[in-house]
C-alpha cells in the first residue's frame, strides 16, 4: 500500500477542479479512506489550502510499480513535440512504450513531452522508467497541494543530471482562485512537462513554436522551460488586477458611503491576497534560483531571460505587499469612520434626549392629578413654555461650547 | 540530590499524559518538592507549555549513576530488531545487560533498539553505559519539555561519533495537542531510539521493515531514523487539517451569522496554532540541519529523503502562517461587523427616540392639568396630530438626507 | 504579434499621463484589446499602481522589427548633446539614421543622446540597432510599470559593456503622484536617456552643461548618469514635504478638534506614504548598487557622487518611516480620543436618563386616572417633589463616588 | 570628579534594593547631584528600566585611583575558594592587600575570588591592581544597569588573556522583577566574580564544591564559570512558570466571566514579559558567545556544557514568545467579547425602546387634556391596547426577522 | 547658484534653532526662495522632520568657491587647542588665513580646531582649502538635516586619509527635542569639529583636557573624538529618562484614574519615542563602524573605547524599543478600559431603561384620558403597584441571572 496522491482518483465529473487541493469524492478503490464528503455547501469562498491526506508512517516517495491507476475516464494525453530552427513536429502519442522505443530524429535539437492528466498512470510509469524520473519528484508530481520548487537531481553514470521544477500557474475559475501546479523535468534536450489538466497557455506556446522566426526556435530546451514559466508567471497579473479593481472599488465604497461596503468583499479580497501571496513568493525564490544558480542543462541565455521573469516576481509580490498595506489602510479607516459615526448617532440621541427628558418630566409632573397649586394659577402655563425654552436653550449652549454640535 | 526529570515519577495512573509537559502527581520519595497538586480544573483548554521545574542551581546533565529510578507500574519495554536486505528479527529484551553482552549477529546490518517508558531507568542505564550516552542527552531524553535539536557528539577513541536528535510528534488526544518527544542516538549502524509512551506509528514501521522490498531494508540506519522523522512529521498535517476546518467553520460563522460565532472556538484555534507553530518551528531547523550539515553518520540517500521531509516542514510551517493570517483577517472582520451591528442598532434606537421623545413631549404638555386655552379649542387635537406628522415629516427626511436610512 | 508596452499607443489629447501605468483611451489599430475604457469616475484619488497588461503568454523581449509604431501627434523628439571640458554642442535630431552614420567628433568626451516620446518608435528602432540595445531592456524602457532597477549587459567582441538602468522620478501633477520612468544605457563615453514625456529637470541640467566650470563637464558619462539620477532623487524632496504637512496638520486636527478631522485626508496621506515608499526602496536599492558595485562605465569619482545620492535616498527612507509611524500613531490617538468622546456622551445620557426615567415614572404614575388616595392628600405634591430632589441627589452622589461626573 | 555608578553610594537601610536600576536616596558626598528623591510612591508596579544617572560629559571608564569609596554599614565580603579534584579550602578574606601577597597554595587548579557588596570599593581597588583589571570593566561591573555582555580583554605582556563576562539573574522580590547583574572575569585557573549583594545560590553551589564526586571539581575555573551562569538561567524557568499562571487565570477569566478580568493583572502580565524578554534576551547573545567562540579560558568541555545552557536560553526565548503570543490573543478575544457585549446590552435597550417608546408616545396622546372625540367613544379603550399589540407584534417580528433576537 | 544649505542663511534673532530642521525665516539675498513663512502657530508640538530644500536639479556639493555667506551677526568662533601629555594650550582664531600659514608647535601631538556657527562661512573657506576638505563633506556639514555618518576619504599623494564623521546629540529646550549635528573630520593628528552653535559639553571637554592626568591627554586624536561622541551619546540619557517618568505617569494614570489620562500626554511620548529612535539608530550604526573598522586614524585604544560607546547606544535602542512596547501596551491597556467603562455605563443605561420603559407606558395608560373601565374600580392603583414591582422583579432577575449586575 502507498500513500494516495490526491488526484489518482478518477474523477468521474471531469470538471474543472473547483478548488487548490480539494479532494474530489470518487469512487477509487485503493483508497477508500480518502472518499471524505462535504455536504456543507460554501457557495463562494475557495477552501482553505490543506495538505496531503495520506495517513502517517507511509514511505514516501512513488516508486514505479506504484504506478498502476488507470483511468478510463480521463485518459492521459502526451503530445511530443520535435524541433530544430529548421523544422518542427508535433504527434500525439498513444503507445507511449513503442514511441519511446524508437530513437529520436536526428535533426532533433529539443524534445518536448507533455503529459495532461495524471490520473491513468501507466504512461506515466513508462515515462519514469524510461527517463529515471526520482521517485520522490514522482510523488510531488502526483501532488496537487506541492509547493513550488527546484531540485537538482545530479547526473549518474550514463544519465546526464536533471533539474526538476515544479511551478505554480494561477487561474481564477469562476471567481476562485485555482492553482495549476506543473512539473517539469528539464535535460539537456528534453523537456518534460505533466499537468493535471488541460491549459490553454500550452497550446499558445506550441503555436508560438511553429512560427520559424521565434527566439524559442532558435534555443535550447531551458529556453522552452523559461517560455513556459514565463506565462505561468504571467498568469498572475490579470488576477492581481482584478484584485486591485475590487480594492479600489471598495475603497471609494468606504470614502463615499460606507454604509455600502460588503465587509464580505473586503474579507475576500484579504483572502485573495494571502492566497496569491502564498502562492507568488514560492515561485519567486524558484524563478530566483532559476536565474541565479548553475546547472549544466540551463544555457546563459535562458537565465537571462529568467531575469526577466525575476523581474516580474518582484512586481507580483511588490504589488500584493502594496495591495495589502492598501486594504489594511482602507480596514483601518473603515473602523474608524464607523467609530466616529456611532459617536455622531450618540450625540444626537443625547442631545435630544437630555434636552427632551427632562422635559417631559416636567409635563409630567403637571400632568398630575394631584392637587397642585399652580393648576389654578393661570401664567403657569406660558411660565411653562418659557421654562421650557431656558432650559433647552442652556442645554444647546452647553452642548454648542462643549463642541458637540 | 540530582536535577529532576519531570517523568522519573512513577505514574500510579498509567493514563496517558494530558498535556505536553505537565507534571503528573505522583508519590516519588526523591522529588517530594515536585509534587504540585492543580485542583483548579480546566475542561478542555491545555496548560500552557512550561519549562522544567527543577529548582535553579543544580548540576546539569544526569550522570549514570542518577539513572537509579524504577517504577514496577510502567515497566520499561525495550525492543530489538536486527535487519540486513535479506534478513530481519525482532526480540523483547528482557535482561538488558546479558541481551548487550551477546555480540550482535554477523548478517546485521542495523540494529534499531527501541525503548519505550522512561520511568524505570535501570535499563537506561545499561544503554547508557554500553553506548556511552552523552550526560546531557540522557538528562534531554528525560526531560518532556525539550524543543526538537540536532546534536553531534563527536567520537572519541574507538567508539564513531555519535548524532543525538531529539525530535517531536504531535498529537490530538481528547481535543488537546499533545506532543510527544522522541530522542535518537544515531551511529554507523545502530539506531537507539527513546520515547515516553506507546506511539502506534512505531508498530508500523515495524511492520514495513518486514516488506523484503521495502527501501528502509534495502538502505542503512539513518534512512531508517528519516523513516521515523518522516512519520513524526506526517502527524502535523491531520492535525492542521483539524485546524483548517474549524477555521473555515468560524469563518463561515462570521460572514454568514456572526452572533453565532463562538469567540472561545475562535480563541482555541489561534492558541492552538500559536502551540503548533512552536512545535513545528525547531522541527523543521531540526531536519534543515539533517539534511544540510554532513555527518559520518547520514548517508547521502537518507538526506536526499531528509529534502522531502524538509519540504513537507516548509509546507506545514507555510500552512500554519496561512492559517494565522486568516484567523486574524477573520478577527478583524468580526470586530467590523460587530461595529458595524451596534452602529445600525444605535440608528434604529436614535431614530426612533429623536422621532418620538419630541411628540411625546408635546403630548405630556397637553396632558398637563394647567389652565391651557388649546384644551378649549376645537381644531387643537387635530392640529396637533398635524404638528407630529410634521414633525416626524422633518426628522425622517433629515434622517434619509444623512444616510441614516 | 507582440506584448504591448502601454505606451505604444498615440495619445490623442497629448496631456500628461494622469495616473502611474493608467492606459490612457486611444485608437490603436493593433492592439484593441487594451483599449478599456473606465467610465467611472474617480476625482482625486490616484489609481492603484497595476502591471502590464498584454496577456499572458506573448514572447517577452521586444525585437527591433517589432518596433513600428509611428504617431503623428506626439513625435519623437531627439537632443544630442556633445561635450568635452573645453566645448559644447547639441542639436535636435530629426533623421536618425542619417545622424548615426556620422562619426561624431573627435573632441567629444561624451555623447548624450536624449529620447523625449515613445509613441513614435522609429526613431527608437534605428538607435536600438545602432547600439545594439537588448530586446527585454527595450521592453523595459517602454513598459511604464517597470520598477527602477539596474542591468548590466556585458560588453561582447567589439562593443563595450552596457549598464542599463531605469530610474523613478516622482512628481505632484494635480495633487496626484505620477511616476516618471526613465531609461538610461550608460558606455564608456555614451550616455542614452529615454522618457515618456518632456521633463523639465533634464532642460536644466543641459544648461548647467553649458558652464565650464560646471564639474559634469570635467568628467565622464557616468558622472552625468550621477546628475540625472541626482535630479530625479530629489524630486522625492519636496513630495514628502508636501505629506509633512499634511500630516502634521491632520495630527494638529485630532489633538485640537478631533471633530474637524477628514478622515479621507488621512487615508490619503497613508495611501501617499505608501505609494511612495513603493518607489522610493527600489530607487535605493539601484543607487546602493550604483555606488558599490563596479563596472567598467562607471568611474572612481562618479561612485564618490552616488554616495552622496545613496545618503539622500536613505534619508528619503527615513523619512517615509517616520511619517509613516507618526500617521500611524495619529490614528491610534484618533481611536482613543474617539471612544473617549463616545464614552463621555454616554455618560451624559446615562445620567440624565438614570436620574429622570425614574421621576417621570413617578409623574405618570401620579398622571393617571385610577382612584389614587393621593390624589386628595394636600401634602402629596410637595412630599412628590421632595422625593424627586431625594432620588436624584442619591443618584448624583452615587454617579459622583462612581467617578462618573 | 568621576562619574558616578549607581551602587557608589552607602545605603543606609541596607535593605535589598527594591527596583532593577532605581538610584537610592543616599548621602554620598561626592555625588550631591545623584541623590534625587521621588516622592510619589507606586505600590506595587515595578519602575521602568532606567540607564545610568552621570551627566553628560564625563569620562568612562573607572580609574583605580578612582575607587575610594568606603561604606562602613554594608562592607564587602569576600570569599576565596581555592580547589583541586582532591582538595577544596574556603576562606574570607579580611585583609585583600595581605591576602594577595602571599602566593597561591601549590596544590591548588581553580582560585575562585568572590565578591559581595560593592559600596566599600577598598578592596575592589587591590583586586583590580592586583588582576589588571581593566578600568571600563570596572565602570561594567559598578553599573546596576547594565546589560549582559562579553567581552575579551586579550593578555598582554606576562598576563594571560581575561574574558570579562556580565551576566544577569533574576528574581521575584514581593512580586516585582528584580534583576542581579553579576560581573565574572575569567582567568585560566581564576575566576572572579563581583555581585552587589548576597545571593543564596552562590552558597550553594559552593557546597556543591564540596563534594568530591561532582564534575566542578574535576574540571577547570571555566566549567566554575558555566555553573555559575547555568544557576543564573535557571532563575528564569520560576519566574515564567508564574507568569504562565497568572496568564492562563486571565485567559479562563477572559473565557468564562470577562467581567472579573482584572485588565491591571493583564497589563502586569505584559509589562512583566517585557522586562524579562528584555533580560533575556542578551543571556542568550551571550551564551551563544560563551559556547561558540573559541578563547584560551574556555575549556571544551565547559563549551559543551555551555551548549546546554544555550538550550535552556532559547527555552526561555521561546517560552516569551509563545506567552506574549497568547496574551496578545487573550487581549483580542477580550476586547472582541467586550465589543459582543455591548452589542447585546445595545440591542436589549433598543427593542425595548423601541417597541415602548412610541407606544407611550400613543398613551401619552390620549392622556391630553384636548378635546378628542374618541374620549367619549367607548370601543377606543380596547382598541388602543389592540393596537399596542399589533404595533408591538410587528416591531417583534421585524427584530426577528433582522437576527436580533 | 548653488543649493543652499538651510543654515547659510543669517539668522536676525540669533536664538537657538528651536526646531530640528526648521529652517528659520531670515533675510538671504542669495536664497530668496528658501524664505517660506508659516503663520501657524503650533505651541509645543515640534515640527516633524524635514529634508533639505534646496530645489531639485541643483548640483551636489559645496564647491570652495561657492562658501561666501557672511553673517556679522552670529559669527564664526574658531577655538584652536594643541596639546600633548606634557603641554597644553588654547587660542581663540581671529585670523583663520594667517593662523594657518603658521606652522604648528612642534610639541603639539594633537590639535583640535573646533568650528562653532557656520552662518559665516569665510574662515569654512579657509578650512577646506588648507585641509581639502571635500565638497560633499561640507555639503553634509551645513546640511542640519544630516544623518550621522562616517564617511572614508582616502588618502592621495602626500596627505593622509580623513575620516569624516557625523555625529548627533539631542537635547531638550523647552520640552522640545533639538537635534544638533556635529561634523567630524579625524586626520592622524588632527581633528576638526563644525557646530551650528554654541555647545556647553564642548566646553566642559576642554577643561577636561587642562587636567594632565586625563586620559584623552595621553591619547591621539581619534582618542579625542571618542571622548568627544561619548559626551554626545550620553546626552541621550536623560531625554529617555525624562521619557520614561512621563511615560510611568501615565501608565500610573491609566490603571487608577483612566479618565486623567491626557491622550495629548501620550501621544506626546509615542511621538518623541519615534524621533529619539531616528536619531539614535544611525548613531549606533556610526559607533559600531568606528569601534569594528580599521582605519589608520584609529588608534586601537580609541576602538576599545569605542566599544564602550557602542554597549551605550545599545542600552539606549534597548531602552527605547522597551518604552515603546510598555506604551504600546498602556495604550492597548487604555483602550480595553474604556470600552469596558463604556459597556458598564451602557448596562447601567439599559437596566434603568429596561426596567422603567414599560412602567412609564403602563403609566400613560391609565393617565388616558379614555373611558377605562379599570378607573372605576378601587383595586386598580394597589394593583397597578404590585404589576409594577412585578415587572421589576422579573427584569432585575434576569439581568442578574444574565450577570448583568
Amino acid at each position: 500500500m502507498t500513500r494516495t496522491p490526491s488526484d489518482s482518483r478518477p474523477d468521474p465529473s471531469g470538471s474543472t477542479p473547483p478548488g487548490e487541493e480539494t479532494p474530489r469524492p470518487g469512487h477509487s478503490h485503493r483508497h477508500p479512506r480518502a472518499a471524505r464528503h462535504r455536504h456543507t455547501r460554501r457557495l463562494s469562498r475557495p477552501r482553505l489550502p490543506r495538505a496531503k491526506r495520506a495517513p502517517p508512517g507511509l514511505p514516501a516517495g512513488i516508486e514505479y510499480h506504484e504506478l498502476t491507476a488507470t483511468s478510463p475516464d480521463t485518459p492521459t494525453r502526451i503530445l511530443c513535440t520535435d524541433y530544430s530552427p529548421e523544422r518542427i513536429e508535433t504527434q500525439e502519442v498513444g503507445d507511449v512504450a513503442a514511441f519511446l522505443a524508437i530513437h529520436r530524429p536526428s535533426w532533433t535539437q529539443v524534445r518536448w513531452i507533455h503529459v495532461e492528466g495524471l490520473q491513468d498512470q501507466s504512461a506515466l510509469r513508462t515515462l519514469a522508467e524510461k527517463y529515471k524520473l526520482h521517485p520522490l519528484a514522482i510523488e510531488d508530481i502526483l501532488d496537487r497541494g506541492q509547493r513550488p520548487k527546484l531540485e537538482d537531481y545530479p547526473g549518474e553514470d550514463d544519465l546526464p543530471g536533471r533539474l526538476f521544477v515544479m511551478a505554480h500557474g494561477i487561474q481564477l475559475i469562476e471567481n476562485q482562485l485555482v492553482s495549476e501546479p506543473t512539473g517539469f523535468f528539464l535535460g539537456r534536450t528534453t523537456l518534460l512537462s505533466f499537468q493535471h489538466s488541460t491549459c490553454p497557455a500550452i497550446g499558445e506556446i506550441r503555436k508560438r513554436l511553429y512560427s520559424p522566426r521565434s527566439r524559442v526556435r532558435q534555443n535550447d530546451a531551458s529556453f522552452l522551460l523559461y517560455v513556459l514559466i514565463d506565462a505561468m508567471v504571467d498568469r498572475y497579473f490579470p488576477i492581481l488586477d482584478a484584485s486591485s479593481e475590487r480594492l479600489e472599488s471598495a475603497e471609494d465604497e468606504v470614502l463615499t458611503r460606507p454604509d455600502g461596503l460588503s465587509l464580505h468583499a473586503m474579507h475576500e479580497i484579504k483572502r485573495d491576497l494571502v492566497m496569491i501571496r502564498r502562492s507568488a513568493w514560492p515561485m519567486r525564490e524558484l524563478v530566483a534560483q532559476l536565474q541565479r544558480d548553475h546547472h549544466e542543462c540551463l544555457s546563459e541565455i535562458a537565465q537571462t531571460y529568467f531575469r526577466d521573469v525575476y523581474d516580474h516576481c518582484v512586481q507580483i509580490i511588490d504589488l500584493i505587499e502594496t495591495y495589502r498595506e492598501i486594504a489594511s489602510a482602507v480596514t483601518e479607516t473603515y473602523v474608524s469612520i464607523v467609530s466616529n459615526r456611532t459617536n455622531d448617532i450618540m450625540k444626537v440621541l443625547t442631545v435630544i434626549g437630555t434636552i427632551f427628558i427632562p422635559l417631559t418630566f416636567l409635563a409630567g409632573v403637571y400632568g398630575m392629578n394631584l392637587e397642585m397649586p399652580e393648576t389654578h394659577w393661570a401664567p403657569a402655563y406660558p411660565l411653562f413654555w418659557v421654562a421650557c425654552l431656558v432650559i433647552a436653550g442652556i442645554m444647546l449652549w452647553r452642548f454648542k461650547r462643549g463642541g458637540w454640535l
